[in-house]
């Protein structure tokens, strides 16, 4: 995607070091467009875990590379130790994200058989750039075939545009290029469909706010910040045409875990009869639970919401207290959004009802594979 | 109620200047406890529109002494005239709190008939107090009646702590004492009712952050702050037993408008099975609109929400931008939660389903009477 004007994946080779890895720092936008460079496992885990990277398939992408870069720096002698301690400590870096257990198990199963170190290292750096650039595929895929649930609405309504309310960020700063739920998104746009998008702040981090407004604005999609208790008003007012989100974590039964609060958007959507699409690629699937409601839901800081961060008007970064110094806050990642709420799923292999039948249907080689599992 | 040990109401008239009122301004709390003193109607209006005072009660009580201090200022030549203007003025100031409008028109009828400006102001002055002191009396009596709620459902599990969520500020802050959402609190607290307040944030103003976390600190009642994407989370892990808020303007057929956001927690309630109670003074009911969809909902400055402001870690109170300078924001202030989402409404009176019928029950002297009109 583009960043004034030039073309950048969430993360990449560095060119110049074969031995590290390059990510956006994502907690400095849309202020400052910085980048870091990953060198070991524990760098990766630190960029997932404090944030630097975050969203469902950038996570499984860093989680990937992040097993290359243990696979490089590794005591050759105990190198599947090393790898599987490495495995272990990426995982726990956040716990409701599936992509990242399905990433490192992917790099783990690669490299499994494999004995010399040599081998294993470029076997793994392979598997990490394979899940990268499946991602990014997949996302395009996810594109064109969301782009015709936005085609079909836009002559509905007579080539009037279309508006679009999107949930946190799931465009390609959550994935490694295009995004899920913003795929279809440029898709629409690149085949001429008029198309505007509501987007929710996402407290407490702001990915809407932050990221999704930053990366929408450079796409040249017009859009429009809301907080994230407008959507029903809006939805109630008729300005939504449909809802389109991304997920952590469905599981095979349509259970969609996503960022706080995409749970009372589908509310209000089923209430107002507006579609609610979640876009995700087939990595983002549990094939192990039954109910969203097994789904682990990470807590974080109540910092998070009691401080932010951004710049003041002669253009320092300071970071303000909102609350009293005594007020405690409870922070929660996700919630889990039912099946019966979800209008569909878009993934690669185009657009399925959120039920177990057809989903396991499309995927009838990923649902019986225990190597898509999460535990 | 308390603020750091001492009682205070939001609004009073200057114990040394009759000539003036004084007043909160709530733009400057937690972080600091800011008095300002109103002299004219011009005053009052400022006060109103740039909410250094909000919330439906407080507004009106502020309405109403802006029209005292109207009378005050006026050329008593042509007091009927200028007590006209003030009222267009002062009712102009915020679009959606019915209380606004029928401040101004209780002291206008208390004083259409009179002549004497001398009369005039002494006759507006006990018709600003007499509003004041209803709103503190009606809003205890709320909470004597909203306490049977609470108790009931203590009762129910077992004398086990009730969870209360609650949106915006709905508290003394937002009325001259005690509050229509908080006095049930207060009172169930008094009764020795173990209770625990879940204050969502309330995006953009953050009036839950700011105002509700202070006020329970100061009187001593357990709560914990979340964003307002969490509400729905929490309902479905069945850590919310009652949600309990206020309400700007309550059409006679049960439709209520509230702060932005509250919609949507009506509808986690329902779809959880959760009581949804909303508290208000009669001051609040429009007898002349049958659709909440009729009322006009406020949009204010896009900039509450690109903007924000607290205290850096050094004590100083700062202003951050969050987004990128070209962002565009709306910023709706109110929505409407519909009848059937309602499980109730506490009044001054009594508890009554959110119907016309029984509304009209309840206030028989009320919903005839054109005086009561917003229009």
């Amino acid at each position: 995607m583009n960043v004034n004007g030039t073309h950048y994946r969430t993360i990449w080779p560095d060119p110049d070091n074969q031995q590290s890895i390059k990510i956006i720092d994502q907690r400095y936008l849309p202020h400052q467009f910085v980048t870091r460079t990953l060198s070991s496992p524990d760098d990766a885990f630190r960029a997932i875990n404090q944030m630097l990277v975050r969203g469902a398939g950038l996570i499984g992408a860093t989680a990937g590379y992040g097993m290359y870069l243990a696979a490089l720096t590794a005591d050759p002698k105990r190198i599947h130790e090393d790898l599987q301690a490495a495995a272990e400590l990426l995982i726990s870096a956040r716990p409701t994200a599936v992509n990242l257990a399905w990433a490192v198990h992917r790099v783990l199963t690669a490299v499994s058989s494999l004995a010399s170190a040599t081998e294993i290292r470029s076997t793994a750096r392979f598997a990490a750039e394979e899940i990268a650039d499946e991602d990014a595929r997949y996302c395009r895929q996810i594109g064109q075939h969301g782009k015709e649930v936005i085609d079909t609405i836009w002559h509905r309504k007579g080539k009037q545009c279309v508006n679009i309310l999107t949930h946190c960020n799931a465009g390609w700063l959550a994935f490694v290029d295009y995004g899920s739920a913003t795929a279809p998104i440029y898709a629409a746009r690149d085949d001429g469909i008029n198309l505007h998008v509501w987007v929710d702040e996402t407290r407490p981090w702001n990915q809407g706010a932050r990221l999704t407004c930053w990366e929408l604005e450079q796409e040249g999609i017009a859009h429009t910040l809301i907080t994230d208790n407008a959507g029903g008003h809006l939805m109630q007012c008729g300005e939504v045409d449909l809802i389109l989100v991304g997920s952590d974590r469905t599981t095979h039964t349509g259970d969609v875990a996503n960022k706080i609060g995409t749970y009372l958007k589908a509310l209000a959507a089923r209430d107002n009869d507006i579609p609610f699409y979640v876009a995700l690629p087939s990595s983002t699937f549990d094939w192990t639970l039954d109910k969203g409601t097994e789904i682990s839901i990470e807590q974080r800081s109540g910092e998070e919401i009691t401080q932010i961060s951004g710049l003041t008007e002669d253009g320092r970064r300071e970071t303000i207290s909102i609350t009293s110094a005594s007020t405690r806050a409870k922070n929660y990642g996700f919630d889990i959004t039912p099946a019966r709420l979800v209008t569909g799923l878009i993934t690669e292999r185009g657009v399925v009802p959120a039920e177990r039948s057809a989903i396991h249907a499309l995927f009838p080689d990923l649902c019986s594979s225990p190597g898509h599992s999460n535990r």
